[in-house]
């Protein structure tokens, strides 16, 4: 049903930037998600109070600890919210934790490839991996709906950037090496999630926030986080299965 | 001039499969290169006694060690290098040197996936990284000529299976998750080379040899290492500037 909000949400990286505005722009919905998890690194410390007064404030905002790139944190995190389901599945999981670096063709080293690497694919390959009986269960409540947010549903954070057809365009006014790598590779796997997956109806797709203001886009970015996630949210609220596999930027314009 | 051989050329992982067969086929050209620098990570043991006899016979054949995924051992062998080569730059530097692993989303973990990135993607950085020196001072002694590789290109062996545009035709078939997100990016790296590398004078170019009977491809492969290697020079003798920074197949066809 079209404007329908799923019941849950699982999104990873909310102490700021666009996954705590996602968290603040679904809990503001007249029909907020009956169950929100906000997943952070450190959860109850300085950098995680706003997810922490918001989650004193909304009954379906659960705060959850997850360092995406460590599998044993991934198990506890997926076993706290399968507990919060109460037999229920995970509707829409959103991988958006992630990270750039400012490197170039000559200061790369292998360090920050691999670190990159590690955050920005790794990571959303552990947690969907960890997710996926939850997610399974979500599209088995509604096996003769069509593949969409409210059956079940992974969203990949990923970039422009990681466009190779676009790359030329953009690389030598703003290189950010490792990041383009992993954006690449993140769009492969996002493919290959949606091949899989295809069977089990869960709809696999990525999404690139535009250039935004936050810690990672800087002040000058072109949008502000606010119009970003109003933007995704409504991209999201549409997607088919015809958008199973694709990037597309947060206006809903399919990134080659 | 079409048909001419570059002087130098420097490939790595060519102890077995298209590496080495690279080497057989430059060697036996009527007019070989000057110089052929064939790396692989250990000279001298059974792996790689193909190539030792090869050297022993051909005196423009020097086999070096390199390691290239270890900063360390990229360097010691730049320095060789520049030593063997007294003077002069490097025309040609074929990163082959890759690894394949067998995951699915299901079977894939986090050491699979970097350890493959690692060698498929921060090895063809670090080498082009460390011998940039040596293929601008090739560039610069033909400062006139167009883009090619008698001036000094980069080849970065890649895979159709790097193609997002492609994927859904054979990630069922033929999954090798962490192998195609490397490839991805590894295709992106090189589009960012050839962007960056063109003030330069050096042509970067992603190659994929396709299905070949080495112990990558498996025996039922479709191309034997022979017919792929032979379609790969034939390419490379001919590509220009049009060709930087995208991927070609065996046969000179443009892979999306």
């Amino acid at each position: 049903m079209a404007g329908s909000i799923p019941h849950s949400f699982l999104i990873t990286g909310c102490n700021r930037g666009i996954g705590l505005e996602l968290v603040k722009q679904l809990l503001a919905k007249p029909h907020s998600p009956e169950q929100i998890f906000a997943t952070c690194r450190s959860p109850g410390t300085h950098q995680s109070q706003e997810l922490t007064n918001l989650s004193a404030k909304y009954s379906n905002l659960s705060v959850i600890k997850l360092e995406t790139t460590d599998p044993a944190s991934v198990a506890e995190a997926m076993k706290e919210v399968e507990k919060q389901l109460k037999g229920r599945g995970l509707n829409v999981l959103i991988n958006n934790a992630g990270i750039i670096s400012e490197t170039t063709l000559e200061t790369v080293d292998e360090k920050d490839l691999l670190n990159v690497y590690s955050t920005n694919v790794v990571g959303p390959m552990l947690v969907t991996k960890a997710f996926l009986p939850l997610l399974k269960k979500a599209a088995e409540e509604n096996p003769q709906a069509h593949m969409n947010w409210t059956r079940a549903a992974v969203i990949n954070m990923s970039s422009i950037l990681g466009s190779i057809k676009l790359n030329a365009e953009s690389f030598l006014r703003n290189p950010v090496l490792s990041y383009r790598c992993s954006k690449a590779a993140l769009n492969m796997l996002t493919n290959c999630q949606a091949v899989g997956y295809k069977k089990d109806g869960i709809l696999c797709t990525a999404i690139h926030p535009g250039w935004v203001q936050t810690d990672m886009g800087g002040p000058k970015a072109s949008l502000t986080v606010g119009q970003s996630v109003n933007g995704i949210l409504k991209v999201l609220c549409s997607l088919t299965e015809n958008h199973n596999g694709i990037l597309l930027d947060w206006e809903g314009k399919i990134i080659p």
